[in-house]
């Protein structure tokens, strides 16, 4: 059965990275056929005609139709899988309240015409900024959908925190396990690496605590502008690369012993708020995703917690009056 | 064994593609190990330090080591796989002959380097413009390097020569057989289905004649010009594709029943001039390709493929002292 893909935002930087990708079976595999659905803004079609021709110019062996438009409705009909990447930049003089509200325009279109035209199993990943808020204003426009299809991007910061441990532990990257990203997809994000184990070992019996507070979260929480500082454009390869981590293991699980962090709808798991989008430690299996319980928590992860937990009230309170 | 694979031009378009699906086991399967050596020139050294932070961020599990650099001699060091992506494009006002010479001394410094520095057996695949004289002149500064090691890049133009097929007969690409493309990588390149199989039928009975000499043949031949118009960039997520499918094809083997295009150093077969590097319909099998031998060709085909060789002893001609 072929599956439909829906990516938004698709003739932009990180879309140009994830279409070739999906297309290339890796998301699915080769033996699934996809057929992608494109949907960018009016004044970017014609770019989006020359990502649609190339993406038919490698000849992939797994990639079935190519719609391209500007339409919500069109690009969300029966979709199976969807990327919600596209988003209002914060521009010069945009007070950050702007920017929610801008952006709380365009997820709640795309939310109705989810709702309206896609799977009802659909899987939501928003990866526009502030993809935490913005899912959940997607969500509540969505009401036949069930809210957990709603879920937004931490699995960046996610691979973040394990390459800053990889790379201060000379230790492979695949060799590290149970890192958590807690929160909000924004500065105030927890990487927590209490529950985490290098090569087998407890990170915290090899790792400086002073090196963890002040070098390995900080970076963590900074690294899109350390960045964008290097390549004078924000992370586009690697975000890409990490939605389809987050899509990839949601569909076909998670790898044993290890779990990833995805925000998700809170069902007030470790005391938060309910129905906030809120990353936490998640494993995956038969298209399912669970919170990872019963962690103990230390009295500065329970702080650093709360913080971000409390930016995503100030977020919703923002946006109320367009839930 | 983990693999050296070497990116020139790395922070560029088709190199930012590149190195992500490399690093993601799309080129050698995720079992494979691959040290990534990422070269640039010095102005653009910041962007590519982002580009390795970037690779970092996935946390892939078949990407072990990434080493940036503008010296060519530790890009190359131990070498396995020389993907040559960077190259001087034509600025305004430029006359070809000043491209080739340009190009010239860039590819001559670069095959010093592989001579001197990388895995004796390495394969290598030019991808910057004009790219067959290129991967002549970096062949002939590697002395030591068998002449055979050094190819040039037609698999986007045979990958676009399937694309149109497909689009107009309605097959899906991976239907599509044994087309081939001939000469040079430039609009003299000749897109020949002669011997193309669409869905197990002979591709000359399904498709017009008219519409093979003059639309499928020159919209083959300028795509390249076409993609650069909707996006308003060159071609890359393509380009890049047709990059790993041509060294994995060659490394791993290429599809029974099949052919693919490259640009190899000529035998004299098909009676083209020996040592300029031609594009032929070849198969690969042990790591090893092979020219497809004993096909008939008809007089056009003959005096399109005659046309190509011309242009390609003309470059040669214009940086012969270079040589």
């Amino acid at each position: 059965m072929p599956k439909t893909i829906t990516i938004t935002g698709a003739a932009g930087q990180i879309g140009y990275q994830l279409a070739f990708r999906i297309a290339s079976g890796q998301l699915l595999g080769t033996e699934t056929k996809v057929n992608l659905k494109l949907l960018e803004i009016s004044q970017a079609l014609g770019a989006l005609k020359g990502v649609a021709m190339e993406l038919e110019d490698c000849a992939f062996a797994s990639l079935g139709s190519i719609t391209i438009t500007d339409d919500p409705n069109i690009a969300f009909g029966d979709s199976d899988f969807a990327f919600l990447v596209g988003a209002k930049p914060r521009g010069p003089g945009m007070e950050r309240s702007d920017l929610l509200i801008e952006n709380a325009q365009i997820f709640s279109i795309q939310g109705k015409a989810i709702n309206k035209n896609a799977n009802k199993n659909i899987k939501v990943l928003v990866v526009g900024n502030p993809a935490n808020t913005n899912a959940l204003i997607a969500s509540e426009n969505a009401p036949d959908i069930n809210p957990s299809s709603f879920t937004a991007m931490m699995r960046l910061d996610h691979n973040r925190a394990i390459a800053q441990i990889a790379k201060e532990t000379g230790v492979h990257s695949s060799l590290i396990k149970k890192v958590a990203i807690w929160g909000n997809h924004s500065t105030t994000q927890y990487p927590d690496i209490n529950n985490a184990f290098v090569d087998s070992k407890r990170a915290t019996y090899i790792l400086d605590k002073d090196w963890i507070r002040n070098s390995f979260i900080p970076r963590v929480q900074k690294r899109g502008a350390e960045i964008i500082e290097a390549r004078g454009l924000s992370s586009a390869a690697s975000a890409a690369s990490a939605a389809i981590d987050h899509m990839k293991d949601w569909e076909l699980g998670s790898s044993v012993n290890d779990w990833v962090s995805m925000a998700v709808p809170s069902d007030g798991s470790y005391g938060i708020s309910q129905g906030i989008i809120f990353s936490y430690p998640i494993t995956c299996k038969d298209g399912q995703y669970s919170i990872v319980q019963d962690l103990n928590l230390n009295k500065f992860s329970e702080e650093s917690i709360k913080t971000s937990e409390q930016e995503l009230l100030d977020e919703r309170e923002a946006i109320k009056h367009l839930l």
